[in-house]
């Protein structure tokens, strides 16, 4: 019942999967992202309305549909309430916010949505196994003409603006 | 001064006690969220506009405020600092981010704000004893006509609009 | 390769350090922020656009930057991916999310950012020696007009109104 040193050297390290998981995503780092997956893994984003399996697929859709550098995402994971249910498997929740400035197609979309995920260690190493989340809302809303970008990833010294 | 063992073990217990807390409150689990208080617990939210004394005064005011389908709520705590007081007893300090989507009265509401809680183990498990937050700052905004709700958390496969 | 308890402890206590820092941030409390840094630490903000030797220069720009009550903050870090490089030194990866209320200049700014950050323990307390951080995106809106600030950090009681 009571967690034990096992558990959190576990839960620790898979946070860090997780958070590299989101970080790699906003910084558009597709070949990191792929090593944090086992090859037979499945996803399923949106309850079920983008459902893949098998890692190749998880991250040729990750990459279509964010590789756009006009697309600038901001993907906010915590509260992780992980359970560890073996040496080396563990499942998890998480609560997500997430944010992409379609600057392309001049709209915002914001959402809300908890993880529910698998994982297993391979090699001494946490991998994901099983990715899903169910939304708790997600909106769109055109971006108002007068928000001015400031800065942004694409920024090479000086301020540039990638819709200015 | 330095964390023992036990106290990193208390922590991340406390940590999901919280992480639950927040997520049932999105996902409207009035029950749940009643097992995670004891039953006296009290609290005052707002900086005191709202208090309650008693685990059944406190889930009662979350229920009548938080339980419309027409609120769409996403609150994210993090930024833990917990302080292990004694085998049973702990305080932390939390940061919240919250935004309401109120549908049916078609404003959002957003804030942010520092908690400070109490707890204590009671029977093998952490419980909440205290809870309130002060406000850094919260703002109301009439919903936008052009925002459009692409998903939310009662859809039922097929994409359906609460507000269309 | 994999963490021991040494290392989670000081995972936890280098995670309080960055949440009391970023809490200290949006209270304004300049006093308790200027002793979370070495004298010598360095920060730089926005990828070098604001770059600072010295904690007492950090502070100094903290202080000018974000010490007007008309200026509501929230910063939000998560998503830590700590290193313990030594008995005495760690580094780590955050995940940022902030938003500055500017109702002196009616505008809002908000942004999401990756720090990357460099620890040093002193007499038994982890401190930060570098701290800086690249923006994913950083955007600035005027405030809509029908905006109600309903509460705020500067609420004694009743409800006041900054911008009211």
């Amino acid at each position: 019942m009571t967690l034990t040193v096992d558990d959190l050297i576990a839960i620790e390290e898979i946070k860090r999967l997780k958070y590299k998981y989101v970080r790699c995503l906003d910084q558009k780092r597709w070949d990191e992202i792929a090593e944090l997956f086992v090859p037979d893994a499945v996803a399923s984003y949106g309850g079920g309305a983008w459902a893949f399996e098998g890692r190749d697929a998880i991250v040729q859709f990750l990459r279509d549909s964010m590789g756009s550098q006009q697309f600038l995402s901001a993907h906010r994971v915590g509260q992780p309430e992980i359970d560890v249910t073996g040496p080396d498997t563990a499942k998890a929740t998480w609560a997500l916010m997430d944010l992409v400035l379609q600057l392309e197609f001049g709209v915002d979309i914001r959402g809300a949505a908890f993880y529910e995920d698998e994982y297993v260690k391979v090699d001494g190493e946490w991998k994901i196994k099983s990715t899903g989340y169910k939304r708790t809302y997600e909106e769109l809303e055109p971006r108002a003409k007068d928000i001015t970008l400031t800065a942004h990833i694409y920024d090479t010294g000086g301020r540039s603006s990638l819709n200015g």
